[in-house]
């Protein structure tokens, strides 16, 4: 008996951030869009039979700036910088940015299960990290799904132990232009990078989903990426 | 002296509802982008040198399932149906709505100046009436600009008394394609309307930002499309 609950809502992210996991990054913009689980399962799709984005479908995206200064490798591939983030007067990720986070997850039908591709390792710890510092939770039932290793086991699965799939990428750019035939729009904008995985999601749409019933994880279970230099269990 | 706040912020806006103003209608969807006003004065460029949207952007769009019926022509031109939005388990414009909403604003450096196309006569007195009926406020020196009158109030400038542009279309669609010689994408999508609005804003951004800055109107001064049956102001 599977102990994940089955998710209603998907809500697909992705996060921009100053830098890799080894240097403490802070988020600098955050992008969801909340897709309804019957919208898919039952996929509108254009003239040529390609799946389309749901019509009813909500979205948030933010930036912020962040107190670090990015690296340069971060700000060259997203297009972000503290100088740009602070020109436009934007403010850090705080309690504004919990509220709008918990009152979009509010409007979803939970339960509710993130998507992030690499999330596992990257952006589910890095958003853990950010809510912890502020003290914030996310509705207890919360799961979420790495379609980096749902894809990855999905496409094992149907090699029977031949090493074919083995070697293919599994970059969001490799999966979009393997399903394409075409580059990703907006690549490394947090928007853009959730329409992609979106895309790639719905191209895998009733795999991905029988995968997520049966192995999401519990948000509960996930470990922040680091503790605040002010986490009160860090005080002896 | 103008009595005009001079905006930090634009926030560009689209409502899709269930009907004209003469049926009272109801918000089904709300899409919201937030540009600073350093962004829309230092315009970003592709390589033809067309304006490009801002690369810090905030995003909200929200779908919401109306107590009344679409009418047929506001479902087919929008897409959206209260059968679908209710598929997807869609509250109304409620309270985490009005959250959600303020919190976004205060994300964004004050004061704020709302745009919306055809918002004097539609969006703003729209969503002054669900705001009002949930007794929720904007930030005090809120303003807003109608790109409709707006437009046509710099075109009559620029032709001195000629009639010669009096007869050009000013919807969504027409200005695009004058501007643009293309079709804009996912019309009446809130979302899709407003990435077409930026765009258009872009395109004459500095006459834009002008005329705001002299003849932008106070959300004070916005009166509501209808008032709530149970408002308390008409009881006796």
């Amino acid at each position: 008996m599977s102990e994940t609950p089955r998710a209603e809502t998907f809500v697909f992210l992705d996060l921009e951030a100053t830098g890799l996991p080894s240097m403490d990054p802070e988020i600098a913009e955050l992008s969801l869009f909340a897709v309804h689980r019957s919208s898919l399962e039952n996929l509108e799709r254009d003239e040529s039979g390609a799946p389309v984005l749901p019509r009813v479908l909500d979205k948030l995206t933010l930036c912020m700036c962040p107190e670090r200064p990015f690296t340069a490798k971060a700000s060259e591939i997203t297009g972000l910088s503290s100088e740009g983030l602070a020109r436009c007067r934007k403010a850090g990720f705080d309690g504004a940015v919990v509220r709008m986070l918990q009152a979009f997850l509010s409007r979803q039908a939970g339960p509710i299960c993130l998507v992030a591709h690499n999330g596992f390792d990257y952006d589910f710890p890095l958003l853990c990290a950010e809510l912890r510092r502020l003290g914030a939770r996310l509705p207890r039932d919360t799961v979420c799904l790495d379609t980096l290793p749902a894809l990855r086991g999905l496409d094992r699965a149907h090699s029977h132990g031949t090493r074919a799939r083995g070697r293919q990428g599994y970059s969001l750019g490799s999966l979009f232009h393997r399903y394409f035939q075409a580059e990703p729009s907006a690549a490394h904008s947090a928007e853009g990078d959730v329409h992609t995985l979106l895309l790639i999601f719905l191209h895998r749409a009733a795999e991905l989903l029988a995968w997520a019933d049966e192995q999401a994880r519990r948000w509960a279970h996930i470990e922040p990426m680091y503790l605040p230099p002010d986490d009160p269990s860090l005080e002896s």
